[in-house]
């Protein structure tokens, strides 16, 4: 016997929602379906008891579950969000389980091979998608439902994924605050492989080019940290990404290699470079992601904080006591005895009024942006 | 006549300190020449009289100076800080104004050529110089003394620089906050290849990557972003810079093509790549750059915050107070209705406490570090 999915309630999207493997971006969507209404429970299901200790106890999931079975055919949303190596068998596990009406995604960051797995196990309702979030630090702890919000989300639907499915799918993902982009599963992975994983293997290169010289680490200043961020994320995690998209991955980095010797030529051509240059910093700085972070910075104040206790809190009291809105707030140097704060203002009135207030109450504001 | 370099007052290194060139770097070198008493005073020189206006109306040097003349003879430090495509012409100038006993360094980010130059024109008591510090924007409304603090900064004499003027470099380099570290100045020149002007041709090429295709460009997430941030910096002075060092970044290119291949290679040897994905982890998270970044973060709440005003003001005044001293804050998450704000404390007991006070005020808290 069938059970029904249980009905979602008035405004919500769905009534009983399953997370299948509850870390940083599982975490994150069940977050987003309790804070914003989506469903009228929330299960979690991972196979770790701390895992599931942890999501419980941070509020992140109404309830929780160690291990597949027939309850899962109460869901009618079920997010498969384990690490990308356990998708298949997570999906193998589950599927026995599933109610064929329910809706089924994963968030899986290369999504060929999860598509045709889940249409093998001939799993109805299935759209694959790839949130383009993360965070340096993963794990449920870290979850939050603002990491989701204004995110791009791929969906990839394939051949056999019904059309009403796809606008369920969509619906969730704009419900959670995210920007849902349509493409074929093998077109993400062409893209993800030039924007995502070949990125990665560049960023691992660099960190080998240093890794047996002391005074290379030492002279590697922001601009190198920048650069290798990506290649401090988890090593398993990564390296699972970059395998499993090994083909387009080659591709892109064929693409990598004519850039870099035409730039090279380039070094005796300094014109040609400087174009090159300019442009580049022109695609940079019109990237969505990048338009997007720059965007509270317009209105910008640097102010100096001396050695006293709580200069943060004398700075943003300061201003909240006046009825200035602090926008942004980002520590730029931080010391034993004191640093410098740059606060984001909403408006240029803003930002001259709050250096008016911060000089007066004795600080020291510089940098107008 | 020569005149004498005004005497430097008790404790302070110098008496008169220029500045030759007030961007960012140079006015942050002015001012922390000015901040921490270091010459007696301190004069701006620039082409431009919009900078110099800045420079004196944000208080950054004492005095401004449009063009080089006899006045330079009182100057015992000068400081050689245009952007490099100036500095051989910018020494040329100021060279036959120069009192001998002058300290004369300069900030440039390639060195040899400079150090020959300024030995072809017999400028005694030079040592070159090369702060390893910067910021997106430029300009001297962006300069800060907290800038060069902690920065490395190196300093590569040559076999015609004096000791005493090593010393001297060194002492100031010190004194104003930064880490002096001493090579010759093509080994600076080989290093630097590989740590900042390979890093800047590779995030070059992965922007060009994506400059023809919109749906890179919107697939492109915060990876990506770090990686092509140094891509958005002057393209003329990273342009000038390449060319400059166009020798030693050859080399270092053939490295990291090297590092690619090997790393491509692994992609039909997993357990490889893994063990390759780790060391690079290691490496770039035991970076001194990124170690000194990290510390703050070591106790970190994340703090929703909803969309009533200057909740950010809420938050550090709720803090501050109980007493509660925060060291680091960050916005994760900037929205028209709210957000999230990462508080980094000093000790775990801190954390916690805040972490009682901030709950016990209403805010939702996640994300224990």
């Amino acid at each position: 016997m069938t059970a029904l999915p249980s009905p979602a309630p008035a405004g919500a999207l769905f009534g009983t929602a399953v997370v299948a493997g509850v870390g940083l971006i599982g975490g994150s969507v069940a977050l987003g379906l309790r804070q914003r209404g989506l469903a009228r429970r929330v299960i979690g299901l991972d196979a770790s008891m701390d895992v599931l200790r942890d999501a419980e106890a941070l509020g992140v999931v109404d309830e929780v579950r160690a291990g597949p079975g027939d309850w899962l055919r109460e869901a009618d949303l079920v997010v498969l969000a384990a690490p990308m190596r356990a998708l298949g068998p997570l999906a193998r596990a589950l599927a026995p389980h599933l109610n064929p009406a329910a809706l089924v995604t994963d968030v899986g960051s290369v999504k060929a091979g999860i598509a045709a797995e889940l249409e093998r196990l001939g799993v109805h309702q299935f759209v694959p998608g790839h949130p383009m979030a993360g965070s340096e630090r993963g794990g449920v702890t870290h979850a939050r439902a603002e990491l989701l919000e204004n995110a791009v989300w791929v969906l990839t639907p394939t051949e056999a994924t019904p059309l009403s499915a796809l606008s369920r799918a969509r619906a969730l993902v704009e419900a959670l605050g995210a920007a849902p982009v349509v493409m074929p599963p093998q077109a993400h992975d062409d893209l993800v492989a030039t924007v995502s994983h070949l990125p990665y293997l560049a960023s691992l290169a660099l960190t080998h080019l240093v890794a047996r010289d002391e005074r290379l680490s030492l002279l590697a200043a922001g601009g190198f940290r920048d650069l290798t961020r990506v290649a401090s994320g988890d090593p398993r995690m990564s390296r699972d990404m970059v395998v499993e998209n090994r083909a387009p991955l080659r591709a892109a980095l064929g693409r990598f290699r004519t850039q870099l010797e035409r730039l090279e030529a380039e070094l005796d051509a300094p014109e040609a470079l400087l174009a090159a240059a300019e442009e580049g910093k022109r695609t940079r700085d019109s990237l969505p992601v990048v338009r997007r972070s720059l965007l509270p910075r317009r209105h910008d104040l640097v102010v100096a904080v001396s050695d006293r206790p709580n200069q943060i809190g004398a700075v943003t009291q300061a201003l909240g006591g006046a009825g200035v809105n602090i926008k942004d707030i980002e520590v730029l140097a931080v010391r034993e005895d004191g640093g410098a704060i740059r606060l984001g203002l909403e408006t240029p009135e803003d930002a001259q009024e709050a250096a008016r207030i911060l000089t007066g109450a004795g600080f020291e504001v510089r940098g107008r942006g």
